[in-house]
């Protein structure tokens, strides 16, 4: 048989988005997104720009990089804007990590091992602590050379530690890294690239954006999925020093021109010009993921405390696979993943109170009959 | 200095697309964009999706595909979508041509070395002959094994010629292959995957989709940029064997799940819906190219004949530099690529009979001063 497919393509193993079934009509708590949909500045803004459409998008998305800029009180030259933070995430391994090695923890977003392959770059997975928290100290102490313990590296160049990897609020745990043990990271790296993936920043993290403007090896990357409630319209960004942007650039410009199309730039622009939407959602979120939480105690889960937009439950009888089928037979999907360390756990999804108590009510059932 | 971006990063020279300056209002003949925009069903099914931005779209994009299927007489599982078919072209390199060598003629789309430096792929690039054209020969007779000519491969593996890629009609030449042209070259590699690039074959070629069933080697690539107008969209797809597409979909789903946003996916099925209006719409940008054409001979232009929504010509006394630069003063763009070989010509794109017809006076002007 002829091998169309290169070595590489054949090798990869790719990730698997949670499901999005369409057999019938499901309550969604299994992909993070956000009950309460956009601003409705988002509409009309897309609305407007659709006349628009038969002309090419701006490739270095000025005006949403500057509107990013704005909020965050940073300038334009540290802003990135990609299809996605997965796309934002995705361009920062051969930007940076390519023909080194990087960290990142044990259990963590399942992206990240999957980059790694496409773009050929060693991964050391760092473990967690047992009550899934992030260690600072396990990613200082590897030296200004960031070189690996001899026994881990196959030559200097390869065995180089070229970043380190952390989502805070880690995925699929919800847990939150302090501003503090954040910033000891970066400090204890500077040879290195440090990237914080703040997907669920939003939701009672506090962002290490504040440290850019210091830390030149800090990259910062956030998504409009999640808090801004645009999981349709595929918007992230990165914020960092302009060394870092630029690399970015670079690779994304090798890629494709224009990842960005018009009616997600104006989209976009319009979530983050809407402060005040933004505030009264995520609250909202946050209510009602801390009643859930009290309540799925209550029940006799163990509740990993979360500042994200899901809580990471486990009960001491009631197996996570059991629970994960039974609610989807109830029309109501959790993710389950099915891997070391937390294949006793569920990710739920915090939807609104009223998909809550739906759920709530349906594992009540499910623990009682056991 | 700490030197954050890879060797790979550091390296590379991104492709750089055309100008779209705001500084004032310009008639834009650089990009191939369409004059006439996209059908008014495309605004009415974006306007319907943008109540569902919260959710995530359909990673495999099946609603598109079976659109994009019916229409081509293909199945499902022969189509691929991606964020333009510049992500099309991005993904097929990992697929197919890493670790070996591709083909394709000297003078093309800028995008394939840049395409190439990204991914580590080795290319040659084929002479044009005189006249510009694409010799199908040249293309033929590497062998059943790909081999490389032993002064130009550095060993078995690497040297391998993995795949041809050629646009068909050509940028930035606008000439076509006939079909039985493009047919003895997919015939004559049946080891290697031939990929033709059709993001304009629209406007006057045949396409090569209907030999994908019989040839389980070629991939078909095209766009909704250019006969579709939706350039501000971003979307595009490949038709081929389902290993093919297989190979696509393992490179996408290991760097972004979702690369086609909810708008996107929907605006685009109702493009291809709307038969009529871009049937309408073809044919009057065809027609002025051929009016466009005949007067660029009548002021002393060569015109390279042109099957594509451009056309690519080269006057015998004033620098194509020189028009290029006057053009721009005097509120038209076209496109000047600074290159061997083409640095003589022009690439202008066709616009409306109104654009063109400024554009015929102002190059008349600039060719009678000299």
């Amino acid at each position: 048989m002829t091998e169309y497919l290169s070595e590489l393509a054949q090798g990869l193993k790719p990730y698997v988005p949670g499901e999005q079934p369409s057999d019938r009509q499901y309550i969604k708590l299994n992909t993070n997104e956000n009950p309460y949909g956009p601003s409705h500045q988002v509409k009309l803004a897309i609305e407007e720009e659709i006349g628009s459409l038969r002309l090419y998008p701006d490739p270095d998305c000025v005006a949403l990089r500057d509107r990013v800029a704005a909020y965050y009180g940073v300038s334009r030259e540290n802003v990135f804007v990609g299809n996605g933070s997965d796309e934002v995430l995705a361009f920062a391994f051969p930007a940076f990590f390519t023909s080194g090695t990087v960290l990142f923890p044990n259990i963590t977003y399942s992206f990240y091992p999957v980059y790694s392959d496409l773009f050929k770059t060693k991964y050391m997975e760092i473990p967690l602590k047992e009550d899934f928290s992030i260690d600072p100290a396990d990613y200082c102490g590897f030296g200004t050379a960031g070189e690996m313990p001899d026994d881990q590296a196959d030559g200097m160049h390869e065995g180089r530690i070229r970043g380190i990897l952390i989502p805070n609020p880690n995925a699929p745990t919800g847990k939150c890294l302090a501003p503090e043990a954040v910033e000891q990271i970066v400090k204890a790296n500077r040879d290195k690239v440090v990237l914080i993936d703040e997907a669920y920043i939003d939701f009672g993290g506090v962002s290490a954006v504040g440290l850019t403007e210091r830390y030149e090896n800090l990259l910062v990357v956030m998504t409009l999925s999640k808090s801004r409630a645009l999981a349709g319209l595929r918007v992230g960004f990165a914020i960092g020093g302009k060394k870092l942007i630029d690399g970015l650039n670079a690779v994304k410009n090798s890629f494709n021109s224009y990842t960005v199309d018009r009616l997600a730039l104006a989209g976009a622009a319009a979530a983050i010009e809407d402060g005040r939407y933004f505030m009264q959602t995520r609250d909202m979120i946050i209510a009602t993921r801390e009643r859930v939480a009290a309540a799925l105690c209550d029940i006799g889960f163990k509740v990993v405390p979360s500042q994200a937009n899901f809580v990471f439950i486990s009960h001491p009888t009631v197996r996570a696979q059991a629970i994960f089928e039974e609610l989807r037979g109830m029309g109501i999907l959790v993710r389950y993943f099915n891997k070391p360390l937390i294949d006793n756990y569920l990710r739920v999804t915090i939807g609104t109170d009223e998909e809550m108590d739906r759920f709530l009510s349906a594992v009540r059932e499910i623990a009682a009959l056991r």
